[in-house]
């Protein structure tokens, strides 16, 4: 690893524009987005993915990767990734800053606490549900029904025994009410930092959230609370965005990581715009399939920061269209040439969904060691005759030297056509229109049913006056429906939207089809009972 | 402020023993341990209080501003303190990083999330209870005892309603049972990492604690939960002490800060014992009044750490005597010599009982601009008869200008007397006997009354061969008894011990006399809601 005022001197940061954490990591202080604010930007490529399988598809692997090969062939590339959350580590085996040659670094710091902003998102979270707590406790006078409180806590773990817990028992100690807790990726204060364009906006924001419900029935927000100072104070930090390297010493800025199903699954608004005044391309990724984080993107995050996506890449993988066409998840590493004609339907269909945004889209075929050349054939083959720009990745094996083929032919891309971005829906019309343009749209369901819930939800929004957010889809990520085994392109399903919730200080309403799980439990084996460190520190296990 | 590094040089740290949190907040490397754990020790000056009042007596205050007089005088000093808790500061206003001319910078920081070893701490142990709840869920192979679970959950806030919960309400969701969240301050894992050694010392000792008992009854600890490697990487870094600085560039080492009640309440052996090797002189405190805080710090920290008082400093106020000897908490800035006559009997008692450990001993006399002079030296005849050196104390008003008669008293108290530190009692005595001889010689209590789970306790104790721990005596800070209302310095009145518990990994018996709040609640107006952030990160209101 380079010192990080190395790899910051690379794109022009300057020694007193960086707060150090130790010597690999560092917050970026608001004084050089003041000083670089009147610049161009740069290029901003999304990196997304075919719909999700077990086999794991290599999206934050591609975008590190693409960032490092850029680099090599002479682009000054900014990477800007989602922050991992550190409950899950301890769940499944599996960090979340790439792997092989194309990594970012450290990346047992990353995935553990970092520099603290998951840590003081949970703070803020929790202080403002100990607020409310407080106050029904000390009186009640905003007479809030303690039926009706839809804000829980939060924890950056994964503990099942949470989600569902009665507080307030026990002579003194509150009132006895329902609760429970999410993990803090899930957190409202989380999708609001990310969105955030400054301290001014954060607090407005944080103003806006829906805590839960007087006993007339009327929304109660936190600003209500004389709460949003003291939170926005314990973000102070967490506000700034970080700076770290890959393997290869292309400048990362790792800010944010809001949940892709319940929010909008991208990194935050901050740095994205931060690195695109200092990079000439920002490479950067959202949550889940194309379906699911390429459409927040494009629809939530881009629209309400005014960027300007110049091109999509989709990355694909020869076993996960295998899965997609209908091999087994244990048979994917054998030979399945009609299971991949097959799963070839899911590719084609994100790609043309990507490009109703009016982006220039590109397809990365993300390489294993197993793949058989006549399989990777047989992908650019359809790339080439859907008129698709392809490559092939080897980012993994080979770092920047195997994602040359893929920058080479992203920068072709980039500079033979210009992208049109535009939204797939205004924010006039309503939000049932929105759900149903997206579901026609993006996953080519015939239609929408609502639970009686979410009409009244629905009717509630819309009198409220949130009807012009934009919505923000919480499905499974494993297929376009809502039924997590339709693989490939199913087509003539209905989508079941059980409940509509608003996050009035992200700025969405939220539409859950399914039940979606905000706070994940620990697996039979816990990766946590496999991991050690040793007198010196050294940690095995972690990922 | 002074950067960091410049305020490390004062001391002989280099550049690459500092891991830098920002321009003015570092840990300290392990190397620097190895670098100069061969060098000879300081000498440790504890600073400890008579018995606190509403008025407040300047424990923290006294210890920063000693610390920066006796530097002044041109003796080498490092001051060793605890780390505040996040959570309190949102409830009353106030911060723990002293105040007026005596105090440790960047205070904002310090009192917020500082360099991360709370909320560290508060993932260790959560990941903990996780492990617990799912190895129940999954199968409990270890036949726990979902009744008898003691191990609860960790938040760093004040929040009554978490006191008393029940977990795993649902389907899928766990197993129902009764939990409840302390606060961080008061986990386990806080007083197992400010005693640790090093990094073997603290897996062996969290691997020592108990989380509940199984079917059979008997004690199940964390190793066998396999949880010990994945929490002690989760501490990597909070083991590492945190270096900052006085207003007047002091460096001070800020680590740990565990309850002074159901745990010992000092900072960090580590921290000391390092500063040890840096300082000549090293001023410390202790939590509450020497009954509870200069107790332990002998009988629990000094004894285990194998560390040697050279003398200790007893802050007193005009005040606080003033209360002790029955004035109004309302009417203590008005005249009141017999009031104060009478409170000296509490100042009296605590120094005899310093001497108790053999231990030189003195008195600040931490001066409020409304004392009376004839108050302040009714105090100082009385140090006077009793052959005790004494010294008032005005850093708050005029910093280390203020401290230099207490600094010059102390190195004249440090040259004459040798200190013979010795403990209270012996650890091979039972339990009991241990309880008795604190009650019989620092409280003066006539006798000592148990509940029958208190037995039950007891007997249990002895029998799984815990007998030999050190108590922590868990008991009202303001009263030498356990009735918060007999002040002074009360006698023959009998201390009623509720329950005895095992803090197995911290290894110590705690006693507790009547009810001891391990989660705070916020008060009516929480100083949260008089806070403010401005557009530039400028905070007010939060201490």
């Amino acid at each position: 690893m380079k010192p990080i005022m190395e790899v910051a001197g690379l794109i022009g940061v300057e020694e007193e524009e960086l707060e150090l954490y130790g010597r690999y990591k560092a917050k970026i202080s608001p004084s050089l987005w003041n000083r670089v604010k009147a610049n161009g930007d740069g290029k901003l490529v999304l990196v997304t993915a075919m719909s999700p399988t077990p086999a794991g598809e290599g999206k934050t692997l591609t975008t590190i990767g693409l960032a490092q090969a850029l680099n090599a062939i002479g682009h000054r590339t900014v990477a800007a990734l989602r922050e991992p959350s550190l409950g899950p580590c301890f769940g499944m085996k599996g960090g979340a800053t790439g792997s092989g040659k194309a990594q970012i670094v450290p990346a047992e710091d990353i995935n553990l606490h970092f520099t603290g902003d998951l840590h003081a998102i949970t703070s803020a979270h929790n202080l403002l549900a100990a607020i409310i707590d407080n106050h029904i406790f000390q009186g009640n006078a905003l007479q809030l029904n303690p039926q009706r409180i839809v804000w829980k806590r939060a924890m950056d773990m994964n503990d099942r025994s949470l989600r569902s817990i009665v507080t307030g028992l026990g002579d003194g100690n509150g009132v006895v009410r329902e609760g429970g807790f999410l993990i803090t990726t899930a957190s409202e204060v989380m999708a609001v930092l990310c969105l955030s364009e400054g301290f001014g906006d954060l607090k407005e924001r944080l103003g806006r959230i829906i805590i839960g419900y007087n006993q007339k029935g009327e929304a109660v927000t936190a600003s209500k609370l004389g709460a949003v100072e003291a939170m926005t104070i314990l973000l102070k930090d967490a506000i700034k965005p970080n700076l770290v390297q890959t393997l290869e010493g292309t400048p990362v800025i790792v800010h944010g990581g809001p949940f892709a199903n319940i929010a909008h699954g991208c990194s935050s608004v901050i740095g994205t715009r931060l690195a695109l005044k200092l990079g000439e391309i920002v490479v950067t990724e959202a949550g889940f399939g194309a379906d699911l984080g390429a459409e927040k993107f494009m629809d939530i995050k881009c629209r309400q920061a005014d960027l300007n996506p110049a091109a999509a890449v989709l990355v694909v993988t020869v076993k996960a269209l295998k899965y997609n066409g209908g091999a087994a998840k244990d048979k994917l590493h054998e030979p399945g040439m009609q299971e991949l004609a097959d799963g070839l339907a899911n590719m084609n269909r994100h790609v043309e969904n990507l490009k109703k945004f009016g982006v220039p889209v590109m397809v990365a075929v993300n390489h294993f060691a197993d793949d058989r050349p006549e399989e990777v054939e047989r992908v650019l083959a359809e790339c080439g005759a859907l008129h698709v720009p392809a490559a092939v990745s080897k980012v993994w094996a080979q770092g920047s030297a195997g994602g040359r083929e893929l920058a080479e032919a992203l920068v072709k891309l980039l500079g033979e056509e210009d992208s049109g971005y535009r939204p797939l829906y205004d924010l006039e019309t309503d939000i049932r229109s929105k759900i149903e343009t997206i579901v026609r749209e993006i996953y080519r369901g015939a239609e929408v049913s609502y639970s009686p819930s979410a009409l009244r939800s629905l009717a509630d929004i819309e009198r409220l006056g949130y009807g012009n957010l934009p919505v923000c889809m919480a499905k499974t990520q494993y297929s376009f429906s809502d039924q997590p085994r339709l693989l490939g392109a199913p087509e003539g399903f209905t989508v079941q939207v059980r409940e509509i919730s608003l996050s009035a200080g992200a700025g969405f309403a939220v539409v859950q089809t399914g039940s979606i799980m905000t706070m994940p439990g620990l697996p039979q084996s816990p990766a946590a009972e496999h991991m050690s460190i040793d007198e010196d520190g050294r940690i095995s296990g972690l990922f």
